[in-house]
């Protein structure tokens, strides 16, 4: 089917001018952050209801047409990219409150929502949504929700699959389900929404969501601590996590923290440079907390676990010591950095950081790395530098092979090779260093239950 | 194949002494907490690993044998009965914790081990597992998780779904599958853990859980405030809420506090008498918290949603507030009573809980209800009460006649046929009244996948 032909088709089913074919369309809406693709897709669609993505995807059905949904494009494993020739579902116009009750506090949006636009309704009714990450400034719900967006708060508040009270979802055979339908208890057979969350759009598209609000967290207070080394970091957060209820604890190595307050021009939290920082944020909503917290540190002082430490006396301290991990990954971003996303149980991060460090260090002497993460999760972003005299070609090239030893590294130690940020295209191949062949065979057998006709977003995350 | 044939052929598999025959056996392993159904298995078999199950799932593919998961034989939808000559596969002999780190917070325990050991030892290590319910004694931890057991923690806690990092099970198939592994962030393609909670054993066994723990409430201190209608409930949820982290919100009606504290020689909790209570819970850690519950009970008062209350001063006031809410179960059981687990979201309760009222009286005039249960999470516990002169058969016939009127107005208020006792044989022949035909397909695909012999629990949650 020519574009023209599927233009004249798909707006006879859901109105004039919702079908674009001009180049500009092509280009923004064919790729998302990775890059890496050439955008080529064939026509973009942009619905503006539940009945209208229906009509489309039933549409594809009947003339297997390849559909890639697009939410934000702030994706960076390449999940919605469309280089195959694919009708591109755009969710931008779908952003709209369904539908808001304070007494369940939950809210009912539109897949398209904007990240901070729920976040600032939220706020507006004096509620709070706590998933929170650098690319909520673009990225939707429906899209957070199919990639399973984790965070900065993952600590105390979960992943986005703990936000989900129900799903409104069009299938690949084309199928509106109304799955749990905003209930917090629900025990009638397999939890299908389950199943929607993480699935990258590739058994179907998330219209609608119910998403669950909390109170908003009073008087946050953020702690950096200077470590001594990755065990002690392991002993800080056993030593407050036991007592306290921690918001966030993220750590990065003093090269990060030295890179970023030069960059930056910012303050160094302190005077003793140490090989790791913890900060540690919490609700210190009054003395008593205060009192326990400066208890902690002390405890984490006498037994050596901690060298030196600062603590927020007020939002704007709050937000310079937040700037400190928050601004890494941009200060880094000018030294080319090969990035990845892993993740293994807490208690084995020390070893293997260790592991990768001497594996890059032993193979790659010039090469540098900038570790920082959200470590309370066992999530860690490890970032190496290109070195200035090398070509970037080659450093990408040799990062390559870094990659495969690394996941092989993160396989035997149980671990995940996409922590946060999904499988799509980049990792598709990788898969198989966290998920058994059994596992994979499921995965597809579920994939052909809900899109027999292999139209949903092919070739991400399962080969098609 | 007869039941002398299938005990030889498995304890050459699996050890000897490791299946019975006897009556004995048979009766008590036949059945749960139902007893609507006569048991009738033909053989027990007593795995020690997670290898012997698989060897027993083997042998039921290869000799189209029937398994029935059986855990603590606790549950209330007859998910765990024998009543087809079906081999029974009881867990009771793989109760040992395999793993616990303390960094992690997690511990990792065979299927079988009994909710109350797993809180004891949480408690030996200086943790705690909230999930907490009335057969806890009994109940096992494959499955809770089998059922996503719910109970009376929810609202601060979650379901089981909520404690599990990572799932042992043996497929349908009889392949052995490491789900999730443990850790907090793997977003690498469909998380079928989630599809394995709340399963009901149809899609195979959860042989080991880890499972994780968290720290320990500080003193808790539970209040019951006299509440005037169902409305002025969902204020008071609302206020404290806001403000608050709640460890538990229950309800219970004027009836059932009257019965409660009369079967028990308990005092009311003060001297007015409103139609409706509210139970509760928080953790007064200091001064601040006791201070803003003191608030916020005065702002109720003010707003005339609350008439009387009363606050627990220590650990025996809370216990003793605590058993006029647990107490109730137990109390009515001598009424013979129609019991219903049901959901809407929080908002409709008062609406929904009007519908049923008003029908129930209008049909039966003569049948007296009881409401308690746990209303921040929209789960209410119906329950109605064998007039003296009734005879119990007839009673129990028009009480069917009430449940498909009482399921179609659940349905109607978009709510759940059973909030947290799962399906089994009891509720399927309701699951419609919740999911959608399309949404059961869907399972039935799913189930066809794990389990494409029907040996896994079959006609439980779905038709075989």
């Amino acid at each position: 089917m020519t574009p023209e032909q599927i233009k004249q088709t798909l707006e006879a089913l859901i109105g004039k001018d919702r079908v674009r074919l001009d180049g500009e369309a092509l280009d923004i809406y064919g790729r998302d952050w990775t890059k890496i693709h050439s955008p080529k897709p064939r026509a973009i669609a942009f619905p503006r209801t539940t009945e209208d993505v229906q009509k489309i995807v039933q549409f594809a059905n009947q003339n297997q047409v390849a559909i890639v949904p697009s939410g934000g494009r702030t994706g960076l494993s390449a999940g919605a990219v469309a280089s195959n020739n694919e009708l591109v579902l755009v969710m931008d116009y779908m952003n709209q409150v369904v539908d808001f009750n304070p007494i369940d506090r939950s809210v009912t949006v539109q897949g398209g929502m904007i990240t901070e636009q729920l976040q600032a309704f939220a706020e507006e009714q004096g509620l709070y949504y706590p998933v929170d990450f650098a690319s909520a400034g673009s990225s939707q719900i429906g899209g957070n929700i199919s990639t399973n967006a984790g965070g900065i708060k993952v600590i105390k508040y979960g992943m986005t699959r703990d936000w989900v009270l129900g799903l409104t979802v069009v299938t690949g055979k084309g199928e509106i389900l109304n799955l749990n339908k905003g209930l917090i208890k629900n025990n009638t057979g397999y939890d299908l929404r389950h199943l929607f969350i993480g699935a990258e759009g590739t058994l179907g598209i998330i219209t609608e969501a119910t998403i669950k609000l909390t109170r908003t967290p009073k008087d946050l207070t953020v702690m950096v601590l200077g470590v001594p080394s990755m065990s002690a970091v392991m002993e800080v957060l056993k030593t407050f996590q036991n007592t306290m209820d921690l918001t966030a604890f993220e750590f990065f190595s003093e090269n990060a923290l030295a890179k970023v307050t030069a960059h930056h021009q910012l303050q160094r939290p302190f005077e003793t440079a140490t090989p790791y920082y913890a900060l540690l944020e919490f609700e210190a909503e009054n003395e008593g907390v205060m009192d326990t917290a400066m208890q902690l540190f002390e405890e984490c002082m006498e037994n050596a676990w901690v060298e030196d430490g600062v603590i927020s006396q007020n939002e704007t301290q709050l937000q310079n010591l937040w700037s400190l991990r928050e601004f890494i990954s941009e200060t880094i971003s000018h030294e080319t950095p090969y990035k990845n996303d892993l993740s293994v149980i807490v208690s084995k991060v020390p070893e293997f950081l260790q592991a990768v460090d001497t594996f890059v260090e032993e193979t790659y002497p010039g090469f540098e790395i900038v570790w920082f993460g959200h470590i309370g999760d066992g999530n860690l972003h490890l970032n190496i530098l290109k070195p200035k005299d090398l070509d970037q070609a080659e450093f990408f090239e040799k990062c390559h092979q870094v990659s495969a030893k690394v996941f092989a590294i993160t396989q035997a130690f149980g671990g995940s090779v996409s922590a946060e940020h999904g499988v799509g295209l980049v990792k598709k191949d990788f898969l198989h260093f966290s998920r058994s062949p059994e596992e994979i065979l499921y995965m597809q057998a579920i994939k052909n239950a809900f899109d027999p006709n292999k139209i949903m977003n092919p070739g991400k995350m399962l080969d098609s």
